[in-house]
């Protein structure tokens, strides 16, 4: 069953001894930038440093006694894989990761120090498809789908239950899109608590299969995405499609060059460190300024896991 | 007369209008690495990204209009100057900025950004001031010190207060120190407001003059001092030094390797941009242990103005 509002509700009840509650910040100079009152949903300082954190607590914690005990299993490109082991620790069960090699060293770190164990395979769905139903074969361990689970979304939803608590009278609600777990989840949330609200979810144009599913009516893959913001190069799942067809007003895409110098720009003046699919929805609020203008947009920022020693300003020298 | 904590609550009504109430973050693993319940007060989301905004608002706005109408002058190594630039724009008046040629690109950026008129000079504390007294023969602008001044202590000390009014019950507060404003404007706050608090500053090992001036009785100037924490090269001044004998407990020292360290942890874990000088104090937690277990300790982050393209642990490969 789709998440209703009070399956979110539930969520952030279910989930809220474990999380952070993180702050909104807003930034002087973004908002004349922009011309828009901007308010900033840190979910870059939540647990294992994204949002992520917030559905895999409530999919663990959701779980019976008797599911629970034989432990968790995910794939993912890295802060869900964090997110998850994290909230089996904290569930005390173990927690089996599936990761594509290509996976950043800080990612896979993170994994192993919260105390999941990491299965490697190669960078493609259907590599840590594969891989994972072996892992589950081998260990009876719950799968636990990034996006495409309605705990996850119901968990997501919570972020934007926070930020129109702390700020109820926004226009505007952006979110990037990769799976839709986020985006499907703050839809929810955001157009049951504000009916005249607006959702809108950002996405690199090198990785747009949400803007071209929206369009075409049905999900258009994406192939092998090269976009910087490697939290959004998942295709959108079956679950998250179509309340994202029903709740998101439209998909706005992002260039690579606009993503970077989002990302520089929050760091700078912002003074907080956002991952490039967090500086997705800051790009938009440029590329598509006119969509904004005297407006009041939040947006969830949605992770901070940046791997330091390598910026992409430092490396276009 | 060396400000009362009256003083500093009418400093903070004199810039309320025109400053943010920067956040108060906590970070859980930087808890349990220290074993001590932090505060972090950011004062790198201040506008111009440090608490220098707050004594040069608070200068510039208690000028008389005979007064401002001539502008403002100072001297700084960068956030004093970018502060003051900003606060003259705010007041309408001119600023006329004494800069030594090597402060970072970023810093000299910012500062014409403002409004404000930039003279290079030596980066020596005796080019900084004959340079500003010829702007002064020429403009007959008013010299506001960076830290030598009590309305600039007044103005510093407004951000204990805030911390203060968030977290009553702290057992520590630490700050940097470099010119001493920040240190002894926090220490007649929070041992005004909180009789059994210590106040204690944090300090580069490779810039230990206000740890050797405590310790001798009289002020031992810096020499040219190395530190990558570039706010805290400046030596202790004559109003400064007093308040600090009298209401400071003591001074930690810290390594340029610890303060590397502490900086970047703090932005991968606590996901916010602080600057080597705010950094000290973290690295003091961990290179003073001893002192902190068991305690809630507030810091107050100085800033967080950092040139991204040069980052120490980049610069280290």
């Amino acid at each position: 069953m789709i998440p209703t509002l009070n399956d979110i509700y539930q969520a952030g009840n279910r989930i809220h001894p474990y999380i952070h509650r993180t702050p909104v910040l807003t930034c002087t100079s973004l908002n004349r930038k922009v011309g828009a009152q901007v308010f900033l949903k840190c979910e870059n300082m939540q647990k294992v440093g994204a949002f992520k954190f917030r559905g895999a607590c409530n999919a663990v914690f959701s779980l019976s006694k008797a599911e629970a005990s034989r432990g968790v299993t995910t794939h993912s490109s890295g802060n869900h894989a964090q997110a998850i082991a994290l909230a089996a620790r904290m569930r005390g069960i173990p927690a089996y990761i599936v990761m594509p090699d290509n996976a950043s060293e800080v990612k896979k770190a993170t994994v192993a120090g919260y105390g999941g164990m990491i299965t490697f395979c190669e960078p493609t769905l259907e590599a840590r498809e594969s891989t994972q139903k072996q892992v589950i074969r081998e260990t009876g361990a719950v799968a636990i789908h990034p996006y495409n689970d309605y705990r996850i979304i119901a968990g997501q939803g919570t972020a934007a239950i926070e930020l129109l608590q702390e700020v109820p009278d926004l226009d505007i609600i952006l979110a990037p899109v990769g799976g839709g777990g986020l985006l499907s989840g703050t839809a929810i949330a955001a157009t049951s608590l504000s009916p005249g609200i607006r959702v809108i979810g950002t996405e690199p144009l090198m990785a747009d299969d949400a803007y071209r599913s929206l369009k075409a009516g049905k999900i258009i893959p994406s192939v092998n995405p090269q976009t910087i913001a490697d939290g959004l190069r998942t295709s959108l799942g079956e679950l998250t499609f179509p309340i994202i067809q029903q709740r998101v007003e439209k998909i706005l895409t992002v260039s690579e060059a606009k993503i970077i110098s989002a990302m520089k720009y929050i760091w700078e003046r912002a003074k907080i460190i956002i991952e490039p699919s967090s500086a997705v929805a800051v790009g938009a609020l440029w590329e598509h300024n006119s969509d904004f203008a005297g407006l009041r947009v939040g947006i969830i920022l949605s992770g901070g896991n940046v791997d330091l020693e390598r910026l992409p300003w430092s490396q276009k020298t």
